[in-house]
């Protein structure tokens, strides 16, 4: 990872620039002020998860180790918060045609309880290979759920033709400042928490896939946690946004690529979140499968927490970097629990990182 | 479970009477304020875990589920709470002796870790076949562990005899009113969290094992909670507090009975648990290993919590009395999560019990 200081990220936070004004889908660039706002929305609604720690983890490591808890969120991951924060702000006379989304399962999940919570109707589309568990949890929150091929169909294009033809409001998985505000609340909490027992981490590290969740929480830690830099962790072939902060363009991914981190497989960052990430980021790091699978392992038997594949890359990287974290305090977050028996399974018997 | 109120409840816990006041081991029978003095000793040294809920699962279950998760406690079960509440007052005198306790692991975590908080000596005595991740973890906190054959030898003479050779202080996993105190802290936090969010739960669940936390949290839930009937919930075969509370007397079970839930192995109630038990608690149930091993699979499927099969005691009678709870609100605690990952593969393969 690089250890660059995001040198202008308080200026992206505190005082957005004229260009960062420009209208984007429906708003602003997000700010910390946008996140506070979030909280408000969501207060009541999403769960003040608990940022977790393991004294003897801590011992093994050899450096101070706080890990936000997503997979406790009400969905069983951080997305409801982005969702539910969208959604609270639909105008009265788009409400009657409800929300169309696109997800690989937990953003399904998030918009599916914030829609009935909103008492909204929903249809997701989702990819027929999504873990059991986010699709008949997405139909269990009571949203309509249309399948498709992940390889050989576009989730963009079915959900703007949904769009079109229903006149329902696209909730974007990341591409929206709302849901990256509501995400960021994630960061707001973790801030406030880790500040009330005394600890004062110097590195932040959070899941990324369309980099909603790291944008979100970046606006809330850079002006709460100044003393931190933010890390997005990625599985390995799907390391767009590292490798985009490194050449400061959008690069793509593989599409041949796969990985067991299945909410992590955007092909490219956001546009609003990259503008975002590229200030406030101080790079990035990718993850092997195995690595995820041994850090689910790890939160299992020290934490006691069910992490996703996808929602342990962050802590994966944490737990590999004990060189460059020795004596310091670092934050992970883990970002969602949905996962299958079977895929647990193999985390339990992964070859163990700590 | 029997449904019969607790009526003099109020008074055991309001106002002890004179034969409450006998000194037993080293103290009075505690009260509510002793739980409300531990929480104070307790303050920045015990987690305050979280009561978890999922919307799903109550829709699926058709009462409302509150879940007070110990596993996410410092030692990965509540027993940190009444160990250290007792040993922050051994007396300066006694305090280079250290202390001695005996235990099937999570008192044994919690003695090691409250010792190595309070800068105490701890020689804990384990039965040889405790799960592996008991016994690592009370060395990794620090402790001496000795461990001894649980069906030929017993754990009270070893500790006896350690007392007297050392003039360590024993501290007894429940049959002490400060032990009891400290545990009781897991009912007053519950009884707490769950009027902050407006829920009245009718009933309150708790594994049981001598005793000590279903009396301790008794003691503050029928301050705190009055409308709420507390149960104790056991192994079948290990259902000695179910069959005292029926009988009055203290009843025994057959030494030939076993069960995978490991902390729940006591052989009878103990004295001062079960002199507030009486008075305290409705009734009690019991649940069979399957039963429990599926409660595992429910708390990891819907919780996205790590639970151990004796720790799962309480939601596998929650889960099993649908028709009993339907429309009401119900809390549960998960008492502990420090379990093998083979046993949780056992708990993955059962059949569900939702």
């Amino acid at each position: 990872m690089t250890s660059s200081p995001a040198s202008d990220a308080a200026a992206a936070s505190a005082a957005p620039s004229p260009a960062a004004d420009a209208l984007v889908t429906e708003g602003r660039l997000p700010t910390a002020a946008d996140v506070d706002d979030a909280a408000r929305v969501l207060a009541g609604v999403a769960v003040e998860t608990p940022l977790l720690e393991s004294p003897l983890l801590n011992d093994r490591l050899g450096f101070r180790l706080l890990v936000k808890a997503e997979p406790l969120q009400l969905t069983g991951s951080f997305k409801v918060r982005g969702a539910y924060n969208r959604m609270a702000r639909i105008a009265d006379a788009k409400r009657a045609n409800g929300v169309v989304a696109y997800s690989s399962g937990n953003h399904a999940q998030g918009v599916a309880a914030a829609a009935k919570l909103l008492g909204l109707q929903a249809i997701i589309v989702m990819p027929a290979d999504a873990p059991g568990i986010k699709i008949a949890n997405t139909r269990a929150w009571g949203a309509e759920v249309r399948t498709y091929d992940r390889f050989t169909e576009s989730r963009e294009e079915i959900g703007a033709a949904l769009e079109r033809e229903t006149g329902a409001t696209l909730v974007r998985p990341y591409d929206d400042p709302y849901v990256i505000a509501g995400q960021g609340t994630v960061g707001l909490e973790l801030a406030a928490q880790a500040t009330q027992r005394g600890a004062a981490p110097e590195a932040v590290l959070v899941p990324c896939g369309g980099g909603g969740l790291v944008s979100g929480t970046a606006l809330a830690i850079r002006r709460d946690l100044p003393g931190a830099e933010i890390i997005a962790c990625e599985p390995e072939g799907f390391d767009d946004t590292t490798r985009s902060l490194e050449s400061g363009a959008h690069e793509t991914n593989d599409p041949a690529a796969r990985s067991v981190c299945d909410a992590l497989l955007a092909p490219t960052p956001g546009e609003l979140t990259f503008r975002l990430n590229a200030h406030l980021l101080a790079g990035g790091r990718a993850v092997s499968d195995a690595d995820a699978l041994a850090a689910m392992q790890a939160a299992f038997g020290w934490l006691k927490l069910v992490v996703e594949p996808g929602g342990a890359v962050a802590l994966a990287a944490a737990l590999k970097a004990r060189d460059v974290f020795r004596g310091r305090t670092v934050a992970v977050v883990c970002s969602g629990g949905n996962v299958d028996a079977e895929r647990f399974k193999e985390a339990l018997a992964a070859e163990p990182l700590v």
